[in-house]
C-alpha cells in the first residue's frame, strides 16, 4: 500500500468533511437555504480577503477570474504595466493582449522580483498607466512579490493595482483594504482547499469606479451586474453549488484555525521544507522571498528534475509538479499550502530523500527530516 | 421525516454513486490518471453529442459556454437571427449585444415556437446573416423547438445554427453530426445529472471555420487554443477535477442505459406529467411541442403559482420552480430530467394534488395519479 499524497502546487487536498459535504444531495440556487449559504460564506470571504467589499464569485478557474479583473476595468489601447518575473504574469500579458490592452513589462528574471521602487519607476514613465497587474505568489518560481510595496506606490497614482493571489489567498498575508489593493482575483483550489472550479474577484472603491467607464466587452463576467443580484439575495447565474456548500466547510474551518495561525502554518511549513531541501544540498530556486505556498526547488545538476517528479510518481505515489518554460527538466515544485500539516511536508521529504537515493544521487539519509525537524520545534 | 427531492428544471438530483465518485481524493489534472479520464470523458461526450467533433468542456455556468460560441465564431457588427421565444432567447440577445453583434429577433410569444419556415424567411431578408442562435428546449416556458427544421434551413446559408442545448442535451434527440447543427452548447447540471460547474461547446467543420475569422476578443474562452492543448493530452487551464470524475460516472451510466432508452425515459415522463396535470384541469402552458426537460403548467387563475411552490417546499419539501419574468405568478415548472424516474414523477403529481386541496383548490385526489399510471402502464 502507498498512500496518496497530492504535494503539487494546486490543486490541493481537500479535507474528507469538506469532500463529504459537497457529496450532500444537490440543492437549488433559488432558495433559502441556498441563500442563507450565501450570506454565510459571503461574510467568511470579506474575512479572508481583509476587505468589507463584497467578494464576487464566478464559476471559473483563476484565468477566468484573472480575465474577469482585466474586462471589467479596463478599455481598448490602455496602458498597463505588469510585474513580470515568472509565467503567471505572462498570462496577464496574454489576457491584456487579447482585448487590445498594452501591457508594459517591468521584469526581473525567473526566480527574483521586482522591487516596488521599479513600479513607481515605470509609473512615472508611463503616467496615463490604467493599472499594474502583477501575482503575489508566483508558482512557476516559487517567489513572493512585495503586493504591500507596489500598493503604496499605485494608491495615489492613476492606477489601480490588480493582484492575482490565486496561489496566495489564505497563504500569504494580504491586507487589501489596509494595503489599498484594488483588485483581488484568486480561486479555490490553492489555499481554500476546495476542487478548482469558482474564481473570485474584490474590488476597492478606486476599482468600482473604473468599472463605469471601461469599455472593454464582457457579459457572464460582469461585476456591476453581479452586485445587482447580490443586492437582490440571488445568484446572477446558475452557481457551482456543490462548491459553494464547499466553500461554507472550509471558510469555517480557517475561522476555526484564525486567519493569523493559517499564515503561521504556511510559513513554517514553507521554512521547513526549504530546510530539508537545503540539508540535502539542493538549492532554492527562489533568490527573492519565497513564497509560503510551494517551494521551487533546482535539480542536481546531473538528473533531469522530470525523473524526479516521475519517480516521486511512481516509487511513492506522491504527485509533485515540474519545472514550466525555461525551468522544465531543471526545477521541481513542492507544493505546503492548504491542507497540509508538519508530517505532510516529513512525508515529501522522507520521499525526496529515497528519490534521490534511487536515482544515484548522494544522499545523507535523515538529513532533510532532521532540519525539517529542527524548524518544527521552534517555541515561537 | 420528510424526503428532500429536487424537481426543478436544473439542477437536478445527483446519483449518490456519482457524489461519492466526486468524494474522492483530489488528483492533478496534469498526470497520466487525468490524462485517461479525459480521454474516456472525450469519447463519451461525442455519443452524448451524436458528432464525430471534439467537445470542448469549460469551467462555467451555461451563460458562459452561451458567450463562449458567440467571442469565438462573431465579429462586431455581425447580424444574426435570434429565434426569440422566452426568457432564455433573451440571453442570447444581450450577449451578442454586449459584444457589439446585432440581434435580428424572430419572435413567438412565450409558450409558442418559431416554424423552421420564418427562419428561413430571415435568412433571405437578411442575406449577410452570420448566425442563427436558439435554444432546443425553453426552460421559461417548457417548449421544445424544432431545431431540426431550423438546420435543414441554415445548412446552406451563409449562417452556423448555433444551439443552447443546455437543458435537452440527453433529453431530447439532438443529432448534431445528422441534422448539419453547427455549434452546440451545453452544461454539466441538466440531462448529465451532474453538479453546475461544466460548460460544453461542439462545433462543425463550418463552425471551426468561422473561428479562424471571428474577431470578438477573448481569452478564457478560446476554442482554438483548447483544440492545441487536447491534442497535447492536457487540459490548457485548470478544470473542475471533481466534475470531470463525476462526469466519467454519468457517461458511463447514460452508455449503459443506452442514449435511446435515455431519451424514451425523458420523453415517457414529461408525457406522464402532462397527463397528470392536466387530469388536474391544469393547462399546459406550452402551445407548441412540450419539452421532454420539463413541464410548465398554468396555475389556476384564483391561485399565485409563487403560493404552490411555497406549499411544495413548506409542506412536502420539494423543490420547483416558478415562472420567470412576464410569467411569474401564473406558471409553475415541474422538472423531470436527469435522474429522475418514474415514481419521482409520481411523488412530484401526488404533491401536487396535496398542495392544490391544502390551497383550497377542488381536486379528485388520486385523478393525477391514476392518468400517470395509465402513461406508464403503456407497452411499446
Amino acid at each position: 500500500m502507498k498512500k496518496y499524497q497530492l504535494m503539487a502546487p494546486g490543486p490541493t487536498p481537500v479535507p474528507s468533511n469538506v469532500l463529504l459535504a459537497m457529496a450532500q444531495p444537490m440543492i437549488h440556487h433559488r432558495t433559502p437555504e441556498y441563500e442563507a449559504l450565501s450570506v454565510e460564506v459571503r461574510a467568511g470571504l470579506k474575512r479572508l480577503f481583509q476587505t468589507g467589499q463584497e467578494v464576487l464569485p464566478f464559476v471559473c478557474s483563476g484565468t477566468g477570474a484573472m480575465e474577469a479583473a482585466v474586462v471589467n476595468t479596463l478599455s481598448p489601447g490602455d496602458t498597463v504595466i505588469v510585474l513580470r518575473a515568472g509565467k503567471f504574469a505572462e498570462r496577464w500579458e496574454e489576457i491584456c493582449q487579447a482585448h487590445g490592452v498594452v501591457p508594459v513589462a517591468v521584469s526581473a528574471p525567473f526566480g527574483d522580483t521586482v522591487p516596488a521602487e521599479r513600479i513607481a519607476e515605470a509609473l512615472r514613465q508611463h503616467p496615463g498607466t490604467k493599472a499594474v497587474l502583477m501575482q503575489q505568489s508566483e508558482s512557476s518560481t516559487g517567489v513572493l512579490h512585495d503586493v504591500r510595496g507596489v500598493a503604496a506606490v499605485t494608491r495615489d497614482s492613476g492606477a489601480i493595482l490588480i493582484v492575482d493571489a490565486v496561489s496566495s489567498l489564505g497563504i500569504a498575508d494580504l491586507r487589501m483594504d489596509e494595503w489599498g489593493v484594488d483588485l483581488v482575483v484568486s480561486g479555490s483550489q490553492k489555499g481554500l482547499m476546495l476542487p478548482p472550479g469558482v474564481g473570485f474577484c474584490a474590488l476597492s472603491e478606486k476599482a468600482w469606479g473604473r468599472t463605469k467607464t471601461a469599455r472593454l466587452p464582457h457579459y457572464y463576467f460582469d461585476f456591476a451586474a453581479e452586485m445587482k443580484w447580490i443586492a437582490r439575495g440571488e445568484p446572477r447565474f446558475t452557481p457551482a453549488v456543490s462548491l459553494m456548500v464547499g466553500l461554507r466547510e472550509v471558510l469555517r474551518m480557517i475561522d476555526a484555525e484564525g486567519l493569523d495561525n493559517v499564515l503561521r502554518r504556511h510559513d513554517r511549513l514553507a521554512r521547513a521544507t526549504r530546510a530539508g531541501v537545503t540539508a540535502l544540498g539542493l538549492g532554492v530556486f527562489a533568490r527573492a522571498t519565497p513564497s509560503p505556498a510551494l517551494t521551487a526547488v533546482v535539480a542536481p545538476p546531473t538528473i533531469d528534475s522530470e525523473k524526479i517528479l516521475a519517480t516521486y510518481s511512481s516509487s511513492h505515489n506522491i504527485t509533485i509538479a515540474g519545472g514550466q518554460g525555461e525551468m522544465k527538466g531543471k526545477v521541481f515544485r513542492l507544493g505546503h499550502m492548504g491542507y497540509v500539516a508538519d508530517f505532510d511536508v516529513i512525508s515529501a521529504l522522507a520521499a525526496l530523500e529515497q528519490v534521490l537515493d534511487e536515482l544515484g544521487h548522494p544522499v545523507e539519509l535523515g538529513a532533510a527530516l532532521r532540519a525539517v525537524q529542527q524548524v518544527f520545534a521552534e517555541r515561537a
